[in-house]
């Protein structure tokens, strides 16, 4: 009896009730009951689930302890995964890279051990997503294979050189898999160091692997192909599943997403910003926003580096001021405040930051709010703040604010220089501030 | 001439044109005209808006560069504030205490001056909310007048006490005004410090002044009125303004609210957790959550003791592992880690983080995402940082958890007791995690 990445109760459950993955099942549980093919289990650790498909193609988890009966209805083969011949996929369509850095995005399910195994050749790629096989050829490259808590700059700036390497090669699209806990960051990294990218670069990811009830992964990724291959526009994206039902994906901005939700499918959202496009099946709509439309690759270089020696400061009640004396001790060039409200922080740490930026360090302010903008021109602690030259950062994100600074600093020398490129909006990363309209909420 | 509060290209514009502070005046701007009376203008600093109460009632804010013609059509007096004498308050009303923190909620204008003067006594507030007057009996108490980014624990104890003493003389709920930047900072520490009050203590704020264009001050105080001499339910809340009308109040639990905007009305929101319940105008709507209910007040006491010896710290990539050396050094006793996704943190961190739970800190794991629970058994990195001793905090926010940490490093000293304590529900701050369901989202 094969039974792959079961263990323990739900183990012991298939075992007693003598069938196998593959086998077609009935599961009765208190008030229902399931018919559907079972599958293998892997990566999740929890022994008291058992996986099936059901003939409308859903997966679904179902817990050990409401199970009342399994039955098997008929004996089947565990299902293998058919390779598409690289060969039987028309070299005149368009291309897309797609870079893998990790993550269970492009995993695929190796159903003989129950194992997942990364699909890094294009072939693999190209088995995943059968339905592009009209639509896209794809070239593949696998430049890493870590958990994306673990992405650092340096990686930034590897993954930055690689799509630069890509664009070289008259590619179509790019598109990088990653982790998603990290991919709002990463994401805004490459906005700024693939400024002026002749092509879209579409981060993907997803929330659920491919064998766990309503997966994303397959969705997500085939929606990022396609947005690589036919959007108008160009620049850093991250395209992800949102909304209630199982086939709508939102395009976001690089510099304005964020992962807001620790499971729920639907976990990206804009912030401070419309999405740029949504996708459903083969439709892509664009929004009205000005995006940097597809250009010549003749001439295009990345700019990649980046000086990690930055800090983001969330404001809390008895916030430490000696945590400034700890950064300027360490050598820090640059800090972003996450401050209350319009871009406020305690009284009692004015000092210790003015003696930061006394001492060369630039020091931005962004807001813990996420949605908004600072003013600080508003109150009191705003107007001092900028007095002792704390720089406002509009509406954007800590967490682009943070990346941009790191980006900034590896490619500016001047203060001035690097002061005004903070404030402006290269990426999208910043609105200008609308006037007061009449009446206004 | 009277114009209070103008200056700049607004105060001019309003000289030449000969009009003053409570005139009725026709402002035509390109393609319209607005008829109202000129109120006076403070607080906000820009020298390019004239302020205007509409015939409805709504004052409106017109920006100078707009304006083509301002003309007089009748004389006016400034409005003066009406004082409600407190003798004309029915005695046998329901009573409640209105604490003032700081903050422009609470504050009333001033229109002779044009400034903002905090509305303190008892007979400031009856005026402000006149609506009020046959339904509650307002006592007051100043306790504090400072911007809430500066409040700190200390404060937290000192609200605790005075709402204590505010139960001994038998109110039927207490309000605390309080500015809007850390007001769930202040929610959280109450709903700790106050665990089995028998009354409710709301909190509330105003995200404008009263005398701007759409306010929410007076919504909120009397909404919050309402909630605290009504309501069914005991325990610690934010009353604010959600919605797009002018006229819906939430009732956030304190410990699950976030200001999420930085300058909208409706910026308060409930995370992980649905609102206690909504007022529109009398009508009080509570939530079929479960809440304490209203008690006797003749047993209770705070426990409003804190420890500020604890620290939040965001994860981001290229976060410095000497950091925690630093808050070691400093005696820190409890960590608050706002991790990525379901609570992980780069591998590189893990030993410092170790060596500062072998010293005797307690370090708990939230997430930045926000919404949604960390969930450490998932992948390697969350398994190998509860083996190091990180005690995951569920779908606790980052910011009340930060709190916590500092009201259970106050109130109990044995580790055990302080880890127990800490991933215990006691204030609605934590939901028990619910089992997978079958075909979840």
């Amino acid at each position: 009896m094969e039974l792959p990445g079961y263990r323990g109760r739900s183990q012991q459950l298939l075992r007693s009730s003598n069938v196998a993955v593959g086998d077609l099942v009935q599961v009765r549980v208190r008030n229902n009951a399931y018919k559907g093919t079972l599958l293998p289990r892997y990566e999740y650790a929890d022994d008291h689930h058992i996986a099936i498909k059901l003939a409308n193609g859903y997966n679904i988890g179902i817990s050990t302890n409401n199970i009342v009966l399994v039955k098997r209805i008929r004996s089947g083969k565990a299902p293998r995964l058919v390779q598409t011949p690289l060969s039987s996929i028309d070299n005149k369509l368009p291309r897309i890279a797609v870079i893998s850095t990790g993550g269970t995005i492009a995993s695929r399910i190796d159903y003989r051990t129950g194992g997942v195994v990364p699909a890094v050749s294009a072939a693999d790629l190209h088995s995943l997503m059968p339905e592009l096989n009209n639509e896209v050829r794809v070239e593949s490259e696998e430049i890493l294979n870590i958990s994306s808590e673990n992405v650092r700059p340096k990686h930034w700036t590897l993954m930055a050189q690689t799509v630069e390497k890509q664009v070289a090669t008259g590619m179509n699209g790019v598109v990088i898999t990653h982790g998603t806990d990290t991919m709002g960051y990463s994401a805004a990294a490459l906005s700024f160091a693939l400024l002026g990218v002749p092509i879209p670069v579409i981060f993907v990811g997803s929330q659920r692997s491919s064998d766990r009830p309503s997966s994303d992964a397959n969705l997500n990724l085939v929606g990022a192909a396609r947005v690589a291959s036919q959007a108008s526009f160009s620049g850093v994206y991250v395209a992800m599943h949102i909304g209630l039902g199982d086939d709508l994906l939102a395009v976001h901005l690089g510099t304005r997403t964020r992962k807001n939700h620790t499971s729920r499918r639907d976990a990206f959202q804009s912030v401070n910003s419309e999405i740029a496009a949504t996708v459903k099946d083969k439709l892509i709509e664009e929004n009205k926003l000005r995006l940097p439309r597809r250009g010549s690759a003749s001439d295009f270089q990345a700019r990649s580096k980046f000086d990690d020696r930055v800090a983001l400061v969330k404001y809390y009640p008895a916030l430490d001021p000696d945590l400034f004396e700890f950064l300027i001790q360490r050598r820090i060039k640059g800090i972003i405040i996450e401050g209350t409200g319009l871009g406020h922080i305690s009284a009692d740490l004015h000092k210790a930051i003015k003696t930061a930026i006394d001492s060369g360090i630039v020091v931005g302010m962004t807001s813990q709010c996420l949605w908004g903008r600072v003013r600080m021109t508003v109150y009191d602690t705003g107007r001092d703040l900028l007095k002792i030259g704390v720089i406002p950062l509009e509406d954007m994100l800590a967490e682009t604010a943070l990346v941009k600074m790191m980006w900034v600093l590896g490619n500016y020398k001047r203060p001035e220089e690097i002061v005004s490129t903070l404030v402006d909006n290269l990426a999208g990363e910043i609105t200008l501030r609308s006037p007061l309209r009449v009446g206004s909420k």
